[in-house]
């Protein structure tokens, strides 16, 4: 199959299951306990926020992820866990521990991630309680429940997968996402940290060496979740983890090999696929708007004009507006710094339409990118008014 | 005096005239042309956006001020004269010349500021259509319609005097501002520029030295409106303009000296009153909010972390919905990459108020800054969805 909507996405790979739970964390009492677990150690990769005031739990994953292996991960939402101090370390300490107790494996093979309100204490005992009948309930069937439980003000799950064949065997890659506000991420795999909730899960069963299943990780993020910005806020709490189970035994596959590229090329589509669904879903969004920048001295100005235009809050009134108003294309792009031409072209569509693409060629040199938003609405301003 | 409000600020300082008038450059019909005149020359300096498209009248601004005289500034509103090529800059030529020749000065003692849309070009037909009037009726008590005719989308004008004694001699300065929207000035006095239109123009019949004034503009300039933000997009046109006639007859003042402190003090007074009641009267704005950093490894980082709180969309909104969301203090402070310890200091109103003093102390070092903001609202999406 080509990249399709899967409500079911993150279980379709071979050997994984999942349960969602309401687990009382949520004031609506919806579904906001997830477990993701693949019935073999698989190989594993996160990439996380550069926020100097990473959560709990995206602390937790870079140090258990330093043994490149996990087996389940265990997501919250209604709760960022963040900047919570040592009693938030210590629940997202015992909730890897018990629920590694549970699933019967070591506890440093359960990764965790949390989004929701930043600097509340996340209460262990609701998840304490919950966690044994999350474990006992794993199935194959739950994948759109898991999708839905990590949602905060997302309007619907965001869920994809792919089949690939890899030397003969099929190999399946299924995701899951949520984003809607706080979303500027700008993610690495590095010890310190930045924050806007958007959480990014994948599965597949696929055999990689750790090094190529990295790499790839590391380009398909650069290229989707790192160019989308709904408002310039980068949150605390950004994490993209993926999980290689091997069970689709395919010869394992090796970084600067064929079936390394189709893997590689699979996993960005499904990344970009999810970045775009997530910029579709923006809080109050009533537009997207693609920035395509070409022209400029290299490819991180490209990005960084690109990403000044996209945050200018007066561009995506503009938008929202429908009028034309490219004089504050050029404020954007005069204002970012980077180097440019004294006149620079700017094509692109009318405003009043439901998608925009926007080309600015900065003359200058071969540097280019993309970048993904939506415009800035009373919407988005009514939802953040009143989230607390 | 104190410094107080007055309508008439800008022609109070001795020898000091203006006018305004309605040349049709707005669609709106209202006051769009505003000359000041020294009957003297003066002492001049300015400092200007940093926007890498910095208008036609801020790179003649640039040229003439070379000389470090001035006698003239002509200015207009509707049309912000930026990103216009050649006919642009042809057009603030051709106003500085025909100003002067009315005026009977060199063209070069005549600078000129705009404010308005982006990219359109400024019809010279008008203007030259309208200077003679304008020359012709230069008076003492047109400082009211001169304030209003530099306004766009601010509600009223803004226009503050001061009185000071030097050396036994009475020394007055006035100042008007305009501000609203596109507001996050950075200015310096440099050959590269910026843009968000924030305009100044400051009269005062001290006789003062030439780096004497220029030191005196640098530090009111970065104390008051380089810590205001509204929406984080910097003009291509903010200017700021000081003439200094020396009518006032004091003993001239120089760098060093008391007299000097005395001057850079009221002139510092006067630039973060106007600056705060640009923050007032700010597009769509409800709240007034104050960003006190401390504790940061050096005074850039602490404005660094000030600026990244105050143009956080998700802090404004919270702040207009008068929750409380501390949380997107702590993750805007985390994106801006700042030096800060684990845990840092938060202090401040409830957001209830309508003034709100937010205290930060990042407990690194001894950097500290003071940043000026508003809350963003509906309103402002509804002001700039329109304007076009």
């Amino acid at each position: 199959m080509g990249m399709k909507e899967r409500p079911n996405a993150i279980t379709l790979a071979k050997g994984f299951k999942s349960q969602a739970i309401a687990a009382g964390i949520k004031k609506s009492g919806g579904l906001d306990l997830a477990l993701i677990y693949s019935e073999v150690p698989a190989s594993a990769r996160g990439m996380f926020t550069k926020n100097k005031f990473a959560a709990a739990p995206v602390e937790l994953c870079r140090e258990y992820l330093k043994s490149k292996k996990a087996q389940a991960i265990v997501v919250n939402s209604g709760n960022a866990n963040c900047y919570t101090g040592k009693p938030g370390m210590e629940t997202a300490q015992n909730t890897a521990r018990l629920s590694a107790e549970l699933l019967r494996i070591d506890k440093k093979m359960v990764l965790v991630a949390s989004t929701g309100i930043i600097g509340r204490p996340l209460d262990f005992s609701k998840i304490n309680k919950a966690l044994p009948s999350l474990v006992s309930s794993l199935d194959r069937n739950s994948g759109n429940k898991t999708a839905q439980a990590i949602m905060t003000t997302d309007t619907k799950p965001k869920a994809l997968a792919l089949e690939l064949e890899i030397s003969g065997k099929k190999v399946i890659i299924g995701a899951i996402a949520k984003g809607a506000g706080m979303i500027a991420p700008d993610m690495a795999y590095t010890e310190h940290s930045r924050s806007a909730t958007m959480l990014c899960f994948i599965t597949t069963d696929i055999s990689i060496e750790y090094p190529a299943l990295k790499e790839a990780l590391k380009q398909a993020v650069e290229n989707s979740f790192n160019m989308i910005t709904i408002d310039g806020c980068m949150s605390t709490n950004d994490s993209v983890i993926i999980l290689a189970n091997g069970l689709a035994q395919n010869k394992k596959v090796c970084l600067g090999t064929n079936d390394f590229s189709k893997f590689k090329t699979a996993l960005s589509e499904i990344c970009l696929g999810l970045a775009k669904m997530i910029i579709r879903d923006a809080e109050g969004a009533t537009k997207f708007i693609t920035i395509q920048v070409s022209g400029a001295k290299n490819n991180t100005q490209a990005k960084k004009a690109a990403l000044a235009v996209a945050n200018s809050n007066l561009f995506k009134t503009a938008v929202y507006g429908g009028g034309s108003n490219w004089g504050r294309i050029v404020a954007a792009v005069g204002a970012s710094g980077v180097e440019v031409r004294e006149k620079i072209k700017i094509e692109g569509d009318s405003f009043k339409k439901k998608d925009i693409i926007v080309k600015i060629d900065l003359r200058v040199g071969r540097g280019k990118a993309v970048v993904y938003t939506s415009d800035l609405t009373p919407e988005y301003i009514r939802i953040n008014a009143g989230y607390c």
